[in-house]
């Protein structure tokens, strides 16, 4: 990689007790990767100037690019241009068209405006000043020895509005780059270490491609890389051949969901959902996906099951025989949903997510997909361990992939 | 704070690619600040041995504790122990207890056992084993100079087992802590400086207690924190007798979503969900709490406006006369589910979420959200800004709060 070294630094104390989860490197993460620059460090830190102060310093040391976001509201926990400016010998000063905006925005708001509001325009001295198409405190670019630095909010749609409209265009223009061709494998029902003899056995060549392994649970997600396209192909074919339909579950895809989705697509099949131990999480997965009102026809969350019976047509009896964790129900709310919203296809979740409710004879993990199709039903027995988060996860993921097999088998 | 300096480092190249979200910072940090330590820096890194020796001895010289996750596998990217044993001068060896158990683990497997799998046992020489009750890598705990270091796998219900199971145990024992106290806002309709001029006005003791303020798209979180209780519960009144009903969201809860839960439950009715553009995400995040069935009936995804007749009884004509993204709609969607899956209350959601499906009349962001309950409907109409993402988000949590609003009014 000729790249320059992109370091990413976030603060807020929030993103370290378990507040809220920072996404900024991800944001960060995946714009870069898809035009060949490399994230090298993401570097979390509270709200106390001294950490901000450590970290900045470090990160322009050894970076040509840091992305600093947070710390820019009217707060007295918004230190970042103050540390800044100190670091530079400069002083914060107010950008007057960035509060004449403000006070624009506002313009129309019956409360009147406190100029506690106004703070968010304040800049460092010496920056050159990036607007912010989502909110209010503007983005800044800074030159500090070799390096650039860039202060963005910490709200992430204001984030990825500065990412978009000035650190990628700027990085575009500096270094200049050739995308790096990658391919990716979604693989269930291998561990990570078969997939791997599997590799050394077909004599896949490592010398050249140095392939990262993900794990997560049921899933390994294996990444191949390499500038030259030929060989790239060529190795990603040698891995394809290795792997069955069933363990294959998406190639080069981001998720099981958008390979279901083109699949649904391109045959202009209509699909509904059943979900009892996801709770509408399957739904909020597919519709997630921009479009999805082309295939996704909705659903019924049948948590109590009185809703099986009454919008799922689950007969009393089988609920009573089987129990609502059963092959049978699984299969039943496939059919029902299929039938009830006049789709193509019906899939159907059932399980014990926990942490409570287990019993010897169904323990927690215990889950029972179904899918409906032109053809009939299936279902599919799984247990999976791990929190209740995990399990309907899995879940999900596994309801999905049973689909995807009914739709290229 | 007097507890120890703790880091957190993660390792894996698809962690800095946008392939995955890093939650190990909100695992750690959460346990640790449910008892008073504090996580002070968190680092991610890539899979290359020169980024993991840098992270580590620049994190090693900083804290008395250093969590590092990943690079425990048995694959080529999997670098962690060779790097700690080269910093240490040791070598890597294999744990036999370790190795056993895996090979047990697998007795039962159909296809023969390759000996990658038994890599996962490789520890470094001088680490005292730490075993993962949820996966096949052992956690390793080595000292160096006079900090610690934790090893933990990097799949994420392995690292929450070792957390739990090792990593506070050892805290506990060698920093015993006082809980710090913590009063959380989570508050709607209200600027971080609407709020902040608020409590200026009131005399918030700032000079005793600072705030941390964390905006995200229509909600604020104010985090109020001081190791005395009674001042806290005095700064804590100020703050909230400065709010209304509609604004003070939820009080040291996790979530609205957990206030609503609570509410519920509380007095015994149960509530059913209507969702459109959300397709599913509001039962999602409410099934997401353990213990849901109590109040929580089920739902219906009704995306395509077939569904908003033959599941909800929305009358044809109104859709035709109002459009599906209406608030007569949202309320006849929250009417109709109540009734029929026989709940107490029903919550609707109807909205264009984006990119596409905008129009002048009805643009991308505009959503209606309704309530029935024993009383009759309400709805409301909110526009939003933002990702589809952030549209979805932000109308689930505006549903959540206009329930909570019925439930406490």
């Amino acid at each position: 990689m000729n790249g320059p070294r992109i370091e990413l630094i976030s603060s807020g104390s929030e993103l370290l007790n378990g507040g809220t989860i920072n996404r900024h490197a991800q944001a960060l993460g995946a714009a870069l990767d898809a035009e060949g620059y490399t994230l090298s460090r993401d570097t979390t830190i509270g709200d106390q100037a001294e950490e901000i102060r450590d970290a900045l310093s470090e990160a322009l040391d050894r970076a040509e690019v840091v992305v600093f976001s947070g710390g820019l509201g009217p707060t007295g926990d918004d230190l970042t241009r103050g540390v800044v400016a100190e670091m530079l010998g400069c002083g914060v000063v107010m950008h007057e068209p960035s509060r004449l905006r403000i006070v624009e925005r506002y313009r129309f708001r019956r409360k009147p405006l406190n100029n506690l509001v106004e703070q968010h325009a304040l800049v460092v001295e010496q920056a050159e000043v990036l607007d912010n198409a989502a909110g209010l405190a503007p983005g800044e670019l800074l030159r500090i020895g070799g390096a650039v630095l860039f202060l963005l909010p910490g709200p992430p749609s204001e984030f990825q509005a500065i990412l978009t409209d000035h650190v990628m265009p700027f990085l575009r223009k500096r270094w200049p780059s050739s995308p790096v061709r990658t391919i990716k494998f979604h693989v269930a029902g291998l561990g990570e270490s078969d997939l791997l003899a599997r590799m050394h056995e077909a004599k896949f060549p490592f010398e050249e491609i140095n392939p990262s392994f993900r794990a997560s649970p049921g899933q390994v997600l294996l990444t191949l890389t390499h500038p030259d396209e030929a060989r790239l192909t060529h190795a990603g074919e040698l891995v394809q051949s290795l792997l069955t339909v069933h363990e294959l579950v998406a190639l080069s895809h981001d998720s099981v969901a958008s390979v279901v989705a083109d699949l649904l697509t391109g045959s202009g099949q209509t699909l509904a959902v059943a979900e009892s131990c996801t709770g509408g999480g399957l739904g909020e997965q597919l519709t997630a996906l921009p479009g999805s009102s082309r295939f996704f026809v909705g659903g019924v969350i049948a948590y109590a099951n009185a809703v099986k019976e009454s919008l799922l047509d689950v007969p009393a009896e089988l609920l009573a025989d089987q129990g609502a964790v059963s092959g049978p129900v699984a299969a039943a709310m496939a059919v029902g949903v299929r039938t009830r919203l006049g789709a193509d296809w019906g899939v159907s979740i059932t399980g014990v997510a926990g942490p409570g409710g287990g019993t010897d004879d169904k323990p927690v993990g215990l889950v029972y997909i179904g899918v409906a199709g032109p053809e009939g039903s299936a279902v599919r027995e799984i247990r999976f361990g791990g929190s209740r988060s995990s399990v309907r996860n899995f879940a999900m993921r596994a309801a999905l992939n049973l689909l995807r097999e009914h739709l290229v088998g």
